[in-house]
């Protein structure tokens, strides 16, 4: 097998032409305690106001506001207590002048009744005839009635679809009746390792072998975007066998992502399957490091991503190309990762002749974000892969950055963003500028 | 009943008082596939050595590098190849002066090698002889091996117990063939809902009744803290039913969580049924804005948390007081809310007898943290909690804070911190200093 000639896309341009394509996930009906994190697929309205009667904030009485006009200190003005409700009942009298209805906080406020005043500000006193009690102060007309619908009017657009389910969306879900709620599928992501040095997690070690960690690595990070994972494995470097069990797999999912086999080794087979498979490659090369040799691929509505067997590759291209493809389908806005600017917070030696996506440690410092690279001092570079929380940006063309520099960061625990790539530090000229700002 | 007096404790004492309880979680060993967002409850060490060999980062051939001594453009060097080998094969040859073996990325190094050149700096000849190589460049020795145990050394500490397991986490802990982890066991949360003005999310509005929205928000915020959650509802104002409820549901849970009954109106039993139960209330008044009568509670080694039936009372109980009970008992560190320094986007006129904690909207434009408090404007202040990803804390004894004033945040989608409450925008004094400066 020959060195096949590859044209590298800019990374900007190789997520916009994956953008191209129309992603769309089914939807089903969730139960409200079962769809945290879900994104929803209808738009979510207000079924009645907020509150849906006049209601009391507090624990009070209810009670005629012209009775207390002339209630001072030394003048109070003296009321019956007709009654006491609790929140969630209703009162069987009306307040008329002279008299008042003790009500709990979020009870309906009893008809004839036009203000609220707080327990703590009555007197309470019981006689032959009845309770009452005695207001020192003069209370204003609809002071302390919380008005039906002031905080939401029924018909009111509350939640787009395309919205992440957080604990407060959750909370207006519940408010408004939905005890079952519409949201996208989440699609299934088949994870294909290939490479005959690839054991299990369960195995032993053997001479010239690893661990398969990319694949547990790949479907925790889709798994955070909200997709469901299939594991599968091939070890035989047999294109025949690899091209049926890519098939196998095309057949049960709806994301497809080989790790490994796509480059320009012997048994680097992807490419020629794509092409027997009748896939439309939309590239095999982005000027881009680590995953240079990235190929995606669709076919027959399926996603095909081929992304290289290294472990920092691997998770770049699941970040950077798996992410808005599982988003875009949930009709979500902030498809991309995050982006922030940060102080480097060492020095990065290399030179980027493409550009180039480092793990790194995103701190923030006294309002100030420091990044730092994951995996610099080579014997800790495992461990420091475990606090890697973001992507250091470092536009192709650049030489080696120095300690303090200010650079662009990707990140992935936030909201994300709607399209990072004309962030201004991603760009080599804007990027240079920066650096030579520095001391 | 009358107004029981109760004594306000600040904020950071009540989270201090809670802290000084020991609360440890079990641990479980789960798969895997199964532990994304679980907390290690082991310190993973590594078990060999990365690589576990010495390898080659590269599609290329090994070579002797003394060989390539005096090789040139015009001087080329031919080796003959013995064999081929692929990541996971081990070659049958040695590599001796004069020989070479085709090596693909992750293959172990032959014996006899100390180099490897790339594939695309060689040529590949054929001839009767068999296949021959030519070099035109020297390779130093040691060039392009990545060796034994260069990334991390066997044996050393990479993950500490009590770290949240990310897809990074993941990566190593397949590395090292951990399928199965030893996790601490999510504590169950039991919500029970107290108030007879609850309606179930499923049934239809009624006059002076509303939809418990609090427990099923509650619900979603634990389980995102790592919780299991079973919901309870009791709607009937007795107290002995209420009592039974609660023994009930102590005895199937870790923590419970009531909302609603905690205040001083006539239907608040839930301080009388502490006292019978004889638990130890750890307070039963903050210094604080909502959830001023947030009562906690120990009891034969569960949890009691009184929380208003306010929803925004709930919501801030749950972050502020719930959120480092579960994560202490899972040895994290970072138990409680992160806190960032933010601009206040709009006024907030109110003024703040007690620390006063507000639900808000912070976002970053250009680098700039705004925050802006959800529902001021009532209209709409249901649909913009929806937005809210952060509590202000404005310090009690202020007056209203103006546009354009420093103020802390507190959030959950983040890290978390050790401790905030020394955060300086969360006194009095250095507040007020920094409002000041403002224009």
């Amino acid at each position: 097998m020959t060195v096949t000639k590859r044209t590298p896309l800019p990374v900007a341009e190789a997520v916009a032409k994956i953008l191209k394509q129309s992603t769309n996930w089914n939807m089903e009906r969730v139960a409200l305690i079962h769809c945290d994190n879900r994104v929803l697929a209808e738009d979510i309205t207000a079924t009645h106001d907020v509150p849906p009667f006049d209601r009391s904030p507090y624990d009070g009485f209810a009670i005629f506001s012209n009775d207390t006009k002339e209630a001072t200190e030394n003048n109070p003005v003296r009321l019956k207590v007709l009654e006491t409700i609790g929140a969630g009942q209703i009162a069987i009298n009306e307040v008329t002048s002279g008299t008042a209805i003790r009500i709990m906080t979020g009870a309906k406020i009893p008809a004839g009744a036009d203000a609220v005043i707080m327990l703590e500000l009555v007197k309470e006193l019981e006689d032959q005839g009845g309770s009452f009690i005695e207001i020192k102060r003069s209370v204003k007309k609809n002071e302390n009635i919380s008005f039906q619908g002031e905080d939401t009017k029924q018909g009111i657009l509350l939640a787009e679809k395309g919205t992440r389910i957080t604990p407060g969306v959750i909370a207006i879900l519940a408010t408004f009746g939905y005890d079952e709620v519409l949201v996208f599928k989440q699609p299934v992501v088949g994870i294909l390792s290939t490479g005959s040095e690839l054991l299990d997690v369960h195995e032993e070690l053997q001479p010239g072998k690893i661990r398969n960690s990319n694949a547990y690595m790949a479907a925790a990070q889709v798994r955070s975007m909200g997709a469901e994972v299939k594991l599968y494995q091939h070890r035989k470097d047999d294109f025949d066998s690899l091209y049926q069990n890519v098939k196998e797999c095309l057949n049960e999912t709806d994301i497809m992502i080989t790790t490994g086999g796509v480059s320009v080794g012997d048994y680097d087979f992807l490419p020629a399957i794509y092409e027997k498979l009748g896939a439309e490659v939309l590239f095999n090369k982005i000027a881009m490091r680590p995953g240079s040799v990235t190929t995606i691929a669709v076919h027959e509505g399926k996603w095909l991503f081929g992304l290289s067997g290294n472990p920092s590759a691997c998770f770049v291209g699941c970040e950077l190309f798996v992410r808005p493809v599982i988003l875009s389908g949930m009709k979500m806005k902030k498809i991309h990762c995050g982006v922030v600017k940060a102080i480097l917070g060492s020095d990065f030696p290399k030179p980027n002749p493409f550009t180039r996506f480092v793990r790194a440690t995103l701190i923030e410092e006294s309002g100030q974000k420091i990044v730092t690279p994951a995996g610099l001092d080579k014997s800790s570079s495992v461990s420091s892969l475990l606090h890697a929380n973001g992507l250091i940006v470092l536009p192709g063309g650049t030489r080696g950055w120095e300690q303090g520099s200010e650079v662009g960061v990707l990140t992935w625990n936030g909201e994300g963003s709607e399209w990072p790539w004309d962030y201004p530090l991603f760009s080599k000229s804007s990027a240079i500028r920066t650096a030579e700002r520095q001391p």
